[in-house]
């Protein structure tokens, strides 16, 4: 496979890279320009804080805050709960190693995001999966879940609930806000039982990636003490990719766990892009740039679903995404679809991939891993790409069928 | 403390930042600007890979063999054995992960670097110190460390020796490298006792920062297999430490295992700092900064080294030295120099703060950490600020005594 993968004329649904010609090239030329001259060049050179710098926090939350339509005063959207990271990712890792010992429980979607999957499975915590509904996690599921752990005695060992709530990677859902309301409701109840707090984690990374639609409020929105509810998103995807510059909103406790940690990582986020991104969002630039990139998502997400329309046959299911970077596809039943499968192979062979749905479950007891879906994202490749890809894999369905 | 430390006039010779005004502010913005253009600016904002940009593995790891005078060819210097990380730091953390489990032991200098000792305090790993001589450890004290550690039956715990080993933080030691090939040997010799491999980690974050004498062969020159040396350091320090790019060469088996953990940390270096260090290299702006910092910072440690001579009291020693970004001094018997000591307070009277020695030392059965040592940074003070500084110290001094 590694061979395939280099292949020359492989096109890949699978890497969750952001659009190429999109990139705010000149933008951020331009930032660096004015910003790298004179004494005013040095700050951006130099070590930061471990929290991260302030005026991208200041910023950073005002704008959350605005997002849910809230007064920037509220608890919840103080800059002082706010920690900038390596990407989102590097939060994800912290709050897992501070939250969590091994064997511990985490709650996550079915599917949910595989890489965080990784950190939890590196650490030995345990998943179980909540069932997921068109608009987020299905509450009677999770309510059943939390009463089950009751009562088999491991609700002590639940630390959080993981929800990836804005056009999920891999679904492409969208968590509507009365659930966030609901689940948070859910957790504090069950907490008295746990004998902690029980967090909920809301990865937002995708929150900027909608172009279709309405906003839909954080759950930060609900949590008034500012002492439930962990917010991670990032600017990596909506500005660039290789700048990895992602934050988190946390709880006091945790935040101080956390900046020790990060301290311990690497002591502060790389500061000249901490920076960049200041000025790309009071310049309007990061504005401007995110309102493109939804154009250009909306025209390669439908390019996508048309494709799927044309190529694959009546049995397959796929999603039409409102945002994200992602088509998630079913295929009829009894067919494959993970790295073993005949179906990986046949689109290889068809020099295509994209990512085998199995890899987005948790591994749960209760039931074996789904085996019939795949993550397909319109990301990286051009609508061209986009629309042989699919084309690709309509072959390689026909083939082994 | 905390409100001392915002108060304006404090002269903090305690910060290991490095000096500002000769940050390459127009260096950068030449190399963005160039870099930024057209089609050629997309892969900088783009993802790259996990183990980092395959030109700058090259271009660090054939340096490294020059500077060691060793073939490029070399199996210990192949830039497939390379990572790329967010500052050093985080290859440090990786690497504690990778190797450490709770209860596990590393030697360490004594002193050494305090975060790294922060790192394995977090993950519950014992230190022990070895003995620090001029020209670096005790190699004496070594092997006497590990014969008591193979007779208590502790030996199958320890996991690596771990050596500050260019112009060291904090004491500016800087190790020969006849110690390191027989710390090498002494190490290999000890593991049939301890049942695995025990590693040598080189950090030779402070290497380009030399503005005295010769440069030394690193342990990479002696680990011919390849398979026993970790070597780990920075552009950072000597670029500029707003641009956190750290790599390392790590043997085989460990490069696969930090690789795995780096993917969950956040799958690759920011890839816009990584190909902005990677055209300083290559139009040798590299180069010449390294030359003008080195220049620099002669003059700020030889104007820290006359403010000791002039205000300090002879009961004082002090290191004169040859790189990096510290003076290591050493107050009288029974002065102690601990946050909670007069000094300190007295010091920070004067509005002025150093490093406790104390903090540099890890934990260690054996022996009370000493407590009458400092770290003075000369690194991001202005000269006049650094004369300014140990003259408060010398103040300081006075009036406790």
């Amino acid at each position: 496979m590694r061979e395939a993968l280099v292949r020359p004329g492989l096109i890949s649904l699978a890497a969750g890279f952001t659009d190429n010609p999109s990139l705010p090239v000149a933008e951020t030329r331009e930032i660096m320009d004015a910003m790298l001259r004179g004494k005013g060049g040095q700050p951006p050179l130099q070590y930061g804080t471990t929290a991260g710098d302030e005026t991208l926090r200041t910023l950073t939350a005002r704008h959350l805050a605005q997002q849910d339509g809230q007064p920037a005063k509220a608890k919840a959207y103080q800059p002082g709960r706010m920690m900038i990271t390596h990407g989102s990712q590097q939060l994800l890792y912290i709050l897992t190693e501070i939250l969590c010992d091994p064997g511990d429980l985490v709650l996550v979607e079915d599917p949910s995001y595989f890489v965080y999957l990784g950190i939890m499975q590196s650490h030995g915590i345990r998943g179980r999966g909540i069932r997921l509904e068109p608009d987020g996690i299905d509450l009677a599921h999770l309510e059943a879940m939390l009463e089950e752990l009751k009562k088999s005695g491991d609700l002590p060992r639940l630390k959080a609930l993981y929800l990836v709530s804005y056009h999920s990677n891999p679904t492409g859902i969208t968590t509507v806000a009365a659930k966030k309301a609901a689940a948070l409701r859910l957790l504090r109840r069950y907490e008295p039982a746990a004998g902690h707090r029980l967090y909920l984690i809301e990865d937002a990374a995708y929150r900027e990636l909608r172009f279709a639609g309405d906003d839909t409020p954080s759950a930060l929105t609900f949590d008034r003490g500012g002492n439930r509810v962990i917010y991670t998103s990032t600017y990596s995807k909506p500005y660039a990719t290789g700048v990895r510059i992602g934050y988190g909103l946390l709880p006091g406790p945790l935040l101080t766990a956390a900046l020790r940690v990060k301290g311990n990582h690497d002591f502060g986020t790389t500061n000249l892009l901490q920076q960049l991104i200041t000025r790309a969002l009071t310049s309007g630039a990061y504005d401007a740039h995110v309102q493109t990139l939804r154009a250009r998502y909306a025209k390669k997400a439908a390019a996508m679903v048309r494709a799927c329309r044309e190529h694959l046959p009546a049995s397959v299911n796929w999603t039409n995404p409102t945002g994200g970077l992602y088509v998630w596809a079913k295929m009829p039943v009894r067919m494959k679809t993970d790295l073993k499968s005949k179906l990986f192979a046949a689109a290889l062979k068809q020099k295509m991939i994209y990512v085998p749905g199995n890899l987005c479950y948790c591994q749960d007891r209760v039931r074996r891993r789904p085996n019939r879906e795949m993550r397909l994202s319109f990301g990286s490749g051009s609508i061209a790409d986009i629309r042989e890809g699919i084309a690709r894999l309509g072959r390689a369905l026909k083939q082994i069928n």
